[in-house]
């Protein structure tokens, strides 16, 4: 069921700007801005209006002139909700915002509650279910990556490949249940070789799918980096560093900001969220379990981890030995950089490196303040950024309920190839793949309920 | 010379909001929105489209689809500029944002300055100056009376009035300098008393209006309010019950921000600015004399001054003696707040009001711990805000730079009076006259220089 109460809410960012927009939808979305808006044209109503059209005039109430504002009218079904919206843009005083919404208010609209624009949306067919849930990720977009993501998830990418998918299946299930009303006769419609082979091919699909998750998650929320090493061996000079590129490329274009995130720095495109990189001191005292304890709750965390020692020192051994890091760091991206390049001994880098050798691990050789060979370290964070058998063209989901969805339906079909190479029954063939097609529904929302909705939506931003 | 190139900028609000809108000004408006936007419409092309319209498709660069977006289009002469204007609504992450103005830019706009678009309206006669400067208040302002007097003045009020005044001076000087051209006859073309009668019309106008700049000011900048009294004769108490008041009214509305002035409190849409009140504390060191120095500092600022005294002290009468304030209060809006009415006798009540009386100062006994009374505190706040003579539809200037356009003005109006009283010759009138009607041409910007302009429009926000 629709609420059709119109609703409206701000949609520009909240604060003054020379402009603010304000949104109406719902059955009354016209006859209320009938009552509070004037054309300079006597008589004229935007009720009498084309759709898709711009209207200048006065937002009036009982105390007189509110602003002079552009309206601009969308028809059902032609409009974001698809109902009737009207866009009221403002000058942009918070105080001429918040009085035109006290206006639309006391005229018989309300609020809308988060993501309920988009909801309607959703409820009237515009999109569907995973299409909603991208536009919510496309306006959180922050980076190149989890732009072209969201942008390819709102457009459909992955309903399309889940839809297919679906379809196999259906016409799948319609053959094994026509078996099934002609049990007694003992046929079989389906050919048990040809449907294991479709099956397997869409779990290879599902896995994929999965597979994509890790991925699309570290885009979404950044990618864990931990930068761990003795004090003094130049951790911040690096974070510095890797920071002012960015800085540099943020500023580039004026009149813009940036809701900054101070310790996720973005390398072509690519989020990476460095993990509090305080110094480990390694000696001896009680101190020391202390600082590995936390070292090593920071390598947990993190996806890449940069062992930062200094080349010009000869502890470096003993930096390994006593913070025992090698036991934690094999399973992460790991490299070890050897900084102070510029001021080291070349024989000194050859002993670190070997040294990195020794324990198995790559090693890149740099100067974090005299910028040598940071752009190697850069080189290496983005190729660790996991991609395993993506291509540029692959959809990628980032959302957890996609996640837990797609597993679900890759264990039902397990069951499914389980089940046929043991040339079970029809019913329990049909049981299984009813389940997929159940979960594969929940994320396009051809299956959903209101508690699915009510989790997506609250977390959507008001306005939108 | 209006700089031709075509201009662009983010209007909305900076950061991410669910909506975002890019306004692009200028010849190429309409060929760079059609090299990077396409409609679903095959071969639709925005250049081809009726003014006033709205439109649905994508923006694309070199490396794809940036986001879907809705297109309005103005066209020349009927937009806010007077040129071709074009407006993308896009998904407001501040990636995409940034994004669409790299990409317009690199199509052939540059960043719109400061005001750009206003300033356009302007040379392009779409707006005269006093009402461009007024489209600056009215996005800056935050409260009721505020908003009113720039919406006034932006929708022609202060120019209505000053043109009316100029076209009567204008029908005197031409008279004037027709006696001129008569001069060796001895004609008189203009009755000198019915001149004078006018003249001085045309003088009470504009000492009206230079009159309203003292209110005008306070409504734009906050009226300055000082607290001053012991410590702990509760003025924190006071000042948090009327922010919360302020609060209460603010926080109605959901989904709305403030940008919050911490120590300005918006009374009846009027904002009253809280000069800091630390408390002086009256005792007989040298330090007192750096105290009385800082609360006469504070009464030097202040155009209202609440001298707080606690009912149950005794000493009251030793505050007003040793911190002399009544030397600086008298020439202010000056109240004795009696404050802890509920913890008082009425006696010490009594006592304390007959001591304001002595003092020739009025007196409002209150609890601002349990809000006695307050609504009267209230009650004076507001009727202490200066309206002379100013009644609600009156013009109101708030701007210095008219203020002494006007006040000029007024000297030569004078210099026009005096000459008349005496008799002078029509060419030294008329000398005064072109004076007068300089200045006020200044206001509207029928007489005006760059740096002017300049100096009107850099405060502008960009966007605007």
């Amino acid at each position: 069921m629709i609420d059709q109460h119109t609703i409206c809410a701000i949609t520009t960012a909240p604060g003054r700007g020379a402009i603010a927009t304000i949104r109406l939808s719902g059955n009354d979305a016209i006859s209320i801005i009938d009552y509070i808006f004037k054309s300079p044209k006597e008589g004229k109503l935007i009720y009498d209006q084309l759709a898709n059209t711009l209207h200048f005039g006065s937002i009036l109430d009982p105390s007189g002139v509110v602003d002079e504002v552009v309206v601009a009218l969308f028809k059902s079904p032609h409009s974001y909700t698809g109902e009737d919206v009207v866009e009221i843009s403002c000058h942009g005083s918070v105080y001429i915002q918040q009085r035109i919404l006290k206006l639309l208010i006391e005229s018989g609209a309300r609020m809308a509650k988060p993501g309920e624009f988009t909801q309607r949306a959703y409820l009237n067919g515009k999109m569907d279910l995973s299409q909603a849930e991208a536009v919510a990720d496309l306006i959180a977009s922050e980076t190149a990556a989890a732009h072209s993501i969201a942008l390819k998830q709102m457009r459909g990418g992955i309903s399309d490949e889940i839809k297919e998918l679906r379809g196999k299946l259906l016409s799948f299930i319609s053959l094994i249940e026509l078996e099934l009303d002609f049990s007694e006769e003992d046929v079989e419609f389906v050919n048990r070789d040809s449907l294991l082979e479709l099956i397997i091919e869409i779990h290879r699909v599902i896995r994929n799918l999965t597979n994509s998750f890790q991925y699309g998650n570290a885009i979404k929320n950044g990618i864990p980096v931990a930068i761990i090493g003795d004090a003094n061996v130049g951790k911040s000079t690096l974070l510095n560093f890797l920071l002012k590129e960015e800085r540099a490329i943020v500023s580039e274009i004026a009149g813009t900001t940036r809701d900054s995130i101070e310790d996720v720095i973005t390398i072509e495109g690519i989020p990476f969220r460095f993990i509090d990189t305080a110094g480990i001191r390694s000696t001896t005292d009680t101190i020391e379990n202390l600082g590995i304890e936390r070292t090593f709750a920071k390598i947990d965390q993190a996806g890449i981890v940069l062992i930062m020692i200094d080349a010009t020192r000869t502890d470096s051994d003993e930096f390994f030995t006593k913070s025992r890091i090698i036991e934690k760091v094999t399973s992460k991206k790991s490299v070890v950089v050897i900084n102070k390049l510029d001021i080291a001994s070349e024989l000194e880098v050859v002993n670190q490196k070997q040294l990195a050798d020794k324990l198995k691990l790559p090693s890149i050789a740099i100067s974090a303040k005299k910028h040598l060979n940071t752009a190697l370290l850069v080189d290496f964070l983005i190729e660790s950024v996991q991609r395993e058998g993506l291509s540029e063209n692959d959809v990628i989901i980032t959302s957890l309920r996609h996640f837990e969805a797609l597993t679900k339906a890759g264990l039902a079909v397990e069951r499914v190839i389980e089940g046929l190479k043991q040339g079970i029954s029809g019913d329990f063939l049909s049981q299984d793949i009813r389940e997929c097609l159940h979960y594969m529904g929940e994320i396009t929302g051809e299956i959903s309920t209101d508690e699915v909705l009510g989790n997506i939506f609250k977390n959507f931003c008001i306005g939108k």
